[in-house]
């Protein structure tokens, strides 16, 4: 259970419940997942988040669906189990096919295996990819 | 300095630079990173971790940028310096622009933040995420 | 299910029993959890843990409850369920209110963040930073 | 070389110069370290992660210093070289003494320790630590 | 659950029992565990990473027992439970007595601590250790 | 450079003194590594760390040319430089040849990138694997 517990809709403050409404209305969807209620117990992370989020995830120069998959490899990376769950919804629900999540697996599994090799075989940066601006 | 040293073409086998050449042919370039170099020293590995990523980094359900930053993406979750500076300079090569790049370290950010929160709140994974097939 | 299983007090050597000991009057608690009860399937690698933590863990330099809250951003930042749930019950008996866990959540999802930003843009160290001694 | 090179203070935007100006002021120092001339180049992200770190890290339930040593713990424990050198550094400025950060290091040490060896063995939770609110 | 869920031997294809029928035949045991199952609904990954296994844990330089534990330690550091319990159980069954997991626990612990210190204390890398070839 | 600076022979007190003396006898050289310098500003620390990994590393049930390359795997895995370079040289010493630093560095990487396919396939825990004792 969360260590603090989770704060539901109706036994939100005004101050939360903004928040809430805010998620909800963004993502067209009319339940709010743990993460947030787990959070709500600290109404100002809890908005720097949201906003953080809302902001960074918005359609620019990434298509939001390639954020959210760009999510799921640094989630599985991390071994974040909620963080794989939660965000593999979010790309399905965003268009991500299972074609798509099974190379995006196929990726991040030969990522993480190349990372530990070039460094366990101790390899130098070259040259050229040091050149920077 | 890499713990077995660095092959170069000239000092290769003829089964090292059947790999080498295929590793230039696919990348359309004339030059062998230090990472092929040092795997050099065990042909086995070298081929097969060549052909795997070939096969897994090809077009397919997913773009090839999108795969190099996927890459990139568990690369700096790792924190591979040398994985972040080989798989940026692909990236941009592959036409991600600095506005791409960019948006591409926010969203790596954010999701090792909301990793780390979620887990230390010890949020439940919630129903609707758990469904599977 | 613990991979050799758990060894309760009463199934205990005497070796055993008195690290169990010297844990609850340490702790002043009358319970043992259930790491050290993985643990006494091997008792010098039980006493020398215990030893090491309970030399550590003890008020110093740095207060005890300062401790127990580095252990928990250490374990949020592993990924380690059981330690989090433990080290974040320890903490709160040794005085950490729910103002102190919010902000230590703060914290460490910021650091978590900031690491990767900084690796990923390929930061160097400012030389100020790496004057030493 | 930073990936997108440093922004100095002369070439900077007035946006720019306006988060330089508050980071300077804020932490009483004439000078910025380059993590934030490489954020510099996505004057929204600086904004933001500055705006973030300021509320963080700011006194609350917290003391700054022990927030500072929190930072230092999360970025031992990721292998970050650039975060520890300038968290080491701030929270000597803030105050660590070497007793401290001796207590620090090996704290963190033993919790990566236990933190393995606890999963390692496949330790479940204990009742009495899920309970939760 | 498994996100694409799990494909039995009765239903899955004659490209996916090929691999299946081979797994059973190299481990001499007439069940496949769940992670291939998983990985079945991607036949080309699911070939590949059986095939790269295969070749890399068979008998070589380094005894199959020393690969599991090998495994084990990797898995350990990652805090991969399905990892941890898997290749747990393949090392008990290759010869690893609980005397050998117990000395394996305690060196992946210490190895874990010891990192985290060195990198902590930022310690430069002794020349004598540098010298490659 | 190292935080606190690195504590020479010829500068450390009788107590540091009788651990390098150790260290050396124990491992037949006639140097002390970086490491051991630095962590010399704790003579507690240093004394309680070279003490476990005496006993750690000692033959036992594991050889300890198997616990030193068990050392570079979890090492490598950690993405910890330093460890790399000292334990691979460690391993040499103790007769690791190339063709088994090749195989351990494939293993290594192999079990980088099952664990995250793994994870990221949310795979469950087969029945079998649960059985503990």
């Amino acid at each position: 259970m969360a260590t603090l517990g989770l704060i539901e809709y109706g036994d939100a403050t005004a101050e939360v419940r903004a928040v809430y409404d805010d998620i909800m209305a963004t993502r067209k969807t009319d339940w709010i997942n743990n993460f947030w209620k787990a959070l709500a117990h600290d109404p100002a992370t809890l908005r720097r988040t949201w906003q953080s989020i809302k902001e960074i995830m918005a359609p620019g120069a990434l298509d939001p669906l390639v954020k959210e998959m760009l999510y799921v490899a640094v989630s599985v990376t991390n071994q974040c189990h909620y963080c794989i769950a939660s965000h593999t919804a979010s790309a399905q629900q965003k268009g991500m096919t299972d074609a798509m999540f099974k190379e995006l697996m196929a990726v991040v599994g030969m990522a993480n295996e190349t990372n530990k090799m070039v460094t366990g075989y101790q390899v130098e940066i070259d040259e050229k990819f040091k050149a920077g601006r």
